[in-house]
């Protein structure tokens, strides 16, 4: 794909590294998403195709919408004498059981990767680990290394829930190079059947949640910032459970004119959560700091022990004040 | 892009063909989306770009979301002496005032193409009109034509409206590198300012009626068709406005086993129209025809004179009968 020598080199030293290596773990961190499981099962099937034995590992039920990856994969059996990981940025992220002193190569695209091994393969500028492993199978066994239909979908995946569909700003010219080749590698209607069901599909708890979302969202600051809050009689009435609370800033940011989305989640009876995001010209991670937070520029979160009313007034004040 | 010679030559010729005229007119269809509005701009400012006095045209209003592409875009001023369509499949689509028979050139991606003209360069592999212009504008003027930032804001615009964003099964190895070659183009952060506009921004009004969508929708044959019913009582409720209701499939196709999603709009007091989304394995097209109407496999409709119990009737038996 990219015409970068050094870049080149350094997929080759890797694969040229791998090659005697059988036996492979591959590891993606808990909580999988679509990378992380397009990732792992994506280069375990591709070693595998190059004669190795290899196994995919995330130690987390895998959400329904990727098991068209894994329902119907069957992996190898055996005692580990390599483990690679996949797109986990830190030793806090592997899943139960793992070492993190006894990892052999890590492959990431998360700027900050704090993971330590002998071989690291770390490219921020990949939105997705997929798009780094869609280019690396091509130099697996000395150039041997393909992408047939099941790789195909699996890297798809990794690149398509880590761009948001390639709507977010990580996509590059490389991330729709890597996708025109994955599409000519894959069967004919697979990246529709995908995206149909990761992006289309939802569950009618799901779009009950958002419609609640709509109903209860609150705009202040002549609608510049929206508020929601998600307490425990809500989670109660929904019967919610981990996870089910996430998508719903997606929601009330999507409302014109909206700066700055704010979801406080009841954790127990005076904790609460808040997720942050934020559009151009507003800091998410600066505002978050303000209550002992942190995060990104775009998304944020901080904690509140105290009453959800006492929170509330505290983050539509520094909201409001620091809106551009 | 592709590397065929057959369509090069076709690229060639118009392009040639094109070169000597000068105060064009670019003329895409009524009721404009952002195919229409890329393809049409985008082409009025590359020919601009090679020194043509050109002005993109449409006849109606431009929707909000596209206004970023014609606001600050200045047009020239001529009485035209050459006419091209861009995305006008059929005559009726024209806007006022344009004579079907005094169109030289016509550009789409329609199947069916009906316009006649002495020019016509119809790719209906291409997933947008923009794709095809994206390439054609490397030869005009004997290839002396160019993408600058904002050609690669309208083809883009083109290409990820009619693409749902890479959604959609129009997406073809093509598109992605098309996409490649724009964002290259393109200022820094320009494709997710678009993309944040076109496909994540939605009014208050836009979410209250998907919430209304999502608490009024019925599910019936085991929850494979979802059923809404757009009577005069809802549209008075939300003061709905033409185009207001059209996205409102979109909402209850997306619930999860549904395999045929109807939405009944009422029109007049004894005039109903049904808007029907099929997936894999049922066709909308056949059924609608039962009653009438007609479209794709994918997307059709029909209309009904009764009541709309009627109507409801009648579209959910044969839909129950048809289920796959």
């Amino acid at each position: 794909m990219k015409i970068l020598t050094e870049e080149i080199r350094r997929m080759e030293a890797i694969a040229d590294a791998i090659a005697p290596w059988d036996r492979i773990l591959v590891v993606c961190h808990k909580n999988p998403d679509g990378d992380a499981i397009g990732s792992a099962w994506g280069l375990a099937h591709a070693l595998r195709g190059v004669g190795k034995k290899a196994r995919a590992f995330c130690g987390d039920e895998i959400p329904p919408e990727y098991l068209f990856l894994t329902e119907n994969e069957t992996q190898d059996e055996f005692e580990p004498e390599h483990v690679v990981t996949v797109d986990v940025a830190a030793a806090s992220l592997l899943p139960e059981g793992i070492d993190p002193e006894k990892i052999d190569l890590v492959i990431d695209h998360h700027p900050g990767n704090s993971l330590s091994a002998p071989l690291k393969l770390v490219d921020p500028e990949a939105a997705a680990c997929g798009e780094i492993l869609a280019e690396l199978v091509d130099y697996l066994d000395g150039g041997r290394g393909e992408i047939d239909g099941y790789a195909a979908e699996a890297f798809y995946t990794a690149l398509a829930t880590d761009t948001g569909c390639f709507k977010y700003s990580n996509v590059t010219e490389n991330t729709f190079l890597t996708a025109a080749m994955l599409l000519g590698c894959a069967e004919k209607g697979a990246f529709y059947r995908i995206n149909k069901r990761v992006f289309d599909t939802k569950s009618q708890k799901r779009l009950a949640l958002e419609a609640w979302a709509i109903g209860n969202v609150s705009l202040s600051a002549g609608g510049r910032i929206a508020f929601l809050n998600a307490d425990f009689a809500m989670q109660k009435q929904f019967e919610t459970a981990a996870g089910d609370l996430d998508g719903l800033i997606n929601v009330i940011r999507q409302i014109e004119g909206v700066a700055v989305s704010i979801v406080l989640k009841q954790k127990e009876e005076n904790l609460f959560k808040a997720s942050v995001r934020a559009e151009t010209g507003f800091d998410a991670s600066a505002f978050c700091a303000v209550f002992g937070g942190g995060g990104h520029r775009a998304a944020a979160g901080c904690s509140f022990t105290s009453s959800a009313e006492e929170a509330r007034e505290k983050l539509l004040a520094e909201a409001e004040r620091r809106l551009p």
